[in-house]
């Protein structure tokens, strides 16, 4: 498949909307079928690169922006291991997995940000993300239980804000300001993330991510640059290098800590995979997979922001491009599940992967 | 705007998925953005068309069909009303309005359901919709705190499945064939619906609801004549006629039993325009207003289901239509607020309506 360039569309935006904005007209990635028919669909764009960012394969608008949201989240941690941050805070490999991580907010992921926020001496109360009720409903049932409110520290991105705050105190900027855009522990991020993806500074706009940390708005193949270059340091600078290696024995050693320990999709692809699927999920759908030792990234957005359907074009895609073998594709069988139960438990259609 | 003709959509389907699926590229209804750059976008069609079927103003594939879903329960019940078999059982005003509503479940909607059951010999075990969580989250605390489990009568088509297992006794026919697409009650319903709608018979493919009832795939712009006819009946033969004017009357006298008492917007949409807005939500992202005294139908479906941005959608449409005045666009401002709050509270982005 070739990829197409973007289209802007013909609608604009009315005043007080910001700028108009330019979408493509991307393929359709997955339909919902009822019986014999199409009911509904979604659409999107995919992209394999190489550690050059040479396009290999793909379909749909690959050099228009999104937001990366947490797919990055790797990316943004280099800061942490590149000034010494991490090394001075003596982080171990299940810290650095959860600076990395979208967590269910179990005790597993809980318990380790609040010690390592003690060993800062900081707390809680320093956490600007806000509390989010934990994903995993285990967790949510016992909070139920006991009467306790979420915390920031179950907000999924708790361990990313924990990376953040100890970069910007070994910096010696004040923390209060850990998350400011123009203050040097996030412009080191944003360096970072530029020089992955290969996008010049100055290009990349930003907003505000769901859980306040700025977020980036990049070519969908520059971000399969990016997580391909993660997956396959070597050619990089060697502090880079050796960050990057890390993150992934650090992943590779602990998936359950990198999403949650059910019914999550990067924990599993990384299990299955043996840690040589670098994966992670971002908001609205995004999905970035850096193979290990195949010099490719995978990047993936869908158009509306949908997760129905999504995990099954993310376990079809590796499949196809020869990332999982037989066992490993049934061994992700439960996550290819699209037959469509209504509330009597009939089967009544299924969710078709098109790409 | 002129609606545009459906365009069959490039991919097929792979083997095993039925026939090839024709999807138009339907026009951008609703963005996401996050800060001033879109984040995702919802595609999809609406068109407004008078009671002679004729399409007044719309955008997208208007003529190309979709699953109707539980929009047109309105049209599902006439055969209730023209048999008979309403006034047999002594059907009051309120037990009509549930033969027409996606309820959510709470004591005013399941405690009615089981005494019309009742009056006809029959029992929630009679009832084949299957057990579904009440909409209502009180109704689901409430149900939890007492340890019961969700049943049938919470499912949010129990009172359209009273109403067919009413025509079904009344018809003679064996009550556990009351959804049998080939007996005479669902031959009855769906010439009722063709009817309405102004398909002919015979070209209507079905499938299976989320209630397990045969659902109908209709052109949205038949549809909306549908529900244009229902509001506006005078030009249907007498019985029909009366049976409509009354449903009517139903659904202004009791608009929280065809929805709920919190923050549903069919019950919100018939009760601050008095019944003038005749309104009914269908299963992934279906809509049909009848606009009483104004001979218009608007149908409205989302490509890829998603109810995000509906609701604001809706409003602006009836605003714009003149269906609503100012005072009643600002009774309804619940339903247009479109900021983007994040886990801390921040405003982080909008949905914008585009349509």
């Amino acid at each position: 498949m070739r990829p197409a360039m973007p289209r802007p569309s013909a609608t604009t935006s009315p005043a007080g909307s910001g700028p108009a904005a330019a979408w493509p007209e991307n393929p359709v990635l997955t339909r919902v079928w009822r019986g014999r028919q199409v009911e509904s669909q979604h659409r999107g764009a995919w992209v394999v690169v190489d550690t050059a960012g040479r396009v290999v394969e793909g379909a749909g608008a690959v050099a228009s922006p999104v937001f990366a949201r947490s797919a990055i989240k790797s990316m943004q941690a280099l800061p942490l291991l590149e000034t010494g941050a991490a090394q001075r805070l003596d982080y171990g490999d299940d810290e650095l997995a959860l600076a990395l991580a979208s967590h269910d907010g179990e005790p597993i992921h809980t318990e380790r940000v609040a010690r390592l926020l003690g060993r800062m001496g900081r707390s809680v109360a320093d956490l600007q993300c806000g509390p989010q009720a934990p994903g995993s409903a285990a967790t949510r049932a016992a909070l139920a239980r006991s009467g306790e409110r979420p915390t920031a520290l179950h907000n999924n991105c708790s361990g990313k804000h924990a990376g953040f705050l100890a970069l910007t105190v070994h910096l010696g900027v004040d923390s209060s300001r850990y998350l400011d855009p123009q203050a040097e522990p996030q412009q080191r991020v944003r360096a970072a993330v530029e020089s992955m993806c290969g996008v010049a500074s100055g290009t990349v706009d930003s907003a505000t991510d769901g859980c306040s940390a700025p977020t980036f708005r990049i070519p969908l193949q520059s971000l399969a640059t990016g997580i391909a270059r993660v997956a396959n340091p070597h050619g990089l600078e060697p502090a880079r290098r050796a960050a990057c290696e890390r993150m992934q024995r650090a992943v590779a050693a602990h998936p359950d800590l990198i999403a949650g320990t059910r019914a999550r999709i990067c924990t599993d692809l990384v299990r299955v995979s043996g840690g040589r699927l670098f994966a992670k999920i971002g908001g609205e759908a995004v999905y970035l997979i850096g193979a290990v030792g195949r010099e490719r990234g995978l990047a993936i957005k869908v158009d509306d922001g949908s997760y129905r359907g999504f995990h099954a074009l993310i376990v079809e895609l590796c499949a196809r491009l020869g990332w999982l073998d037989a066992p490993q594709v049934a061994a992700l069988e439960a996550w290819r599940d699209r037959t469509l139960l209504n509330w009597a438990g009939r089967a009544v259609g299924h969710v078709e992967v098109v790409a």
